[in-house]
């Protein structure tokens, strides 16, 4: 008896969350065929809306972009994102940006930083990679972040282990603002959105092999 | 008749290459058995040993380890390498690498240098990439390399645009040697094979994650 309560609550729920993805659908498919595809499968959503803290399984095998640097030292002590921020570009959402230009509906850009561990090696002087240190997340999605510029979200799990498990997006004003600006920058090319573009060489290559074409 | 003529020819052509292959196999075989793969597939030799230079569409999608920086303006005014050196792993090899912590027979390795194209940004002092600028690859391979040191051969297109289309293997002396130093280094860990995996937590990680299970 408790079984068959447990599956008529089970699937209630199904009949409950079926509802609410075909209500959600036909905005769903209007903005996934302006840019083709939707990386956000790749993430956990919990009810309130925090994101669980993927593994790095999952995003070290993504297509890498690009890896600023903002040493500590350079910085009277301490980066605002300390030190290197290798950041990658979920495969569905990099396949779709290849043959479009367009960051679509869905782009998930994963930041892991990584402190300074060295300053000398048998290649030079510089710096080189050290443990890691922190991860962040933007996701472009016109449904969850219908109030934001852009409707890009951003979140963090820190800057230092352990990382927390799950992330609250961050207030506008402590991210977007400054992504913003960089639109407002590219406006001479509004595809390059709210993304740092010209400090990625991978991603201004694929969008210069698209105008080749 | 043609048409039989050009079959005929196409299926001696197998046959030969299929002999060939057949040949190769036992000393191929030894040598994965060891690590499991071979991420040789990748790359095309010419008749007299270069390597061709691939096309960025192939290892920008490999799995992306790490990225030292030798900024010009620490070395001198002329960085040996300048200046982001993005290192990408095959992926055949990697899967290898993340069950068992050896680099195996067939490793392919990439370098694609990118100058430093900016100072300052939005997150801070620092250095962000700018245009690429250069390509080095670095393959282990008992049989091609077994005159070199740990039984890899390094390769540089350039560090200037355009890159040379095909590259000859580098003397031992300049790249290997100080590969094979960092193998004496890293004496207690041999696994760590002829790789700087000090400066790539990628690969660091992956070797911890293989210790836990």
């Amino acid at each position: 008896m408790k079984k068959k309560i447990t599956m008529t609550l089970a699937t209630g729920l199904a009949a409950a969350l079926g509802a609410t993805i075909l209500f959600q659908l036909p905005v769903r498919q209007a903005q996934a065929a302006e840019g083709e595809s939707t990386g956000l499968s790749f993430l956990t959503y919990t009810a309130d809306g925090k994101i669980v803290r993927p593994e790095p399984s999952l995003y070290r095998k993504w297509v890498y972009v690009g890896t600023p640097l903002t040493p500590n030292d350079m910085n009277d002590g301490e980066a605002s994102f300390p030190e290197f921020h290798a950041v990658y570009m979920d495969p569905i959402s990099f396949a779709s940006f290849e043959k479009t230009g367009v960051y679509p509906e869905g782009t998930v850009l994963i930041k892991e930083l990584s402190a300074v561990g060295a300053k000398e090696a048998s290649s030079g002087t510089g710096y080189f990679m050290g443990e890691f240190t922190g991860l962040e997340i933007t996701v472009k999605d016109s449904v969850r972040y219908k109030d934001e510029p852009g409707n890009w979200g951003y979140y963090s799990f820190g800057h230092k282990y352990p990382l927390k498990d799950e992330a609250t997006m961050n207030r506008t004003a402590s991210c977007n603002a400054c992504h913003e600006k960089t639109a407002a920058n590219n406006a001479q090319n509004l595809s390059k959105d709210w993304v740092f573009e010209q400090y990625y060489p991978m991603l201004s290559a694929a969008r210069a092999a698209l105008k080749k074409k």
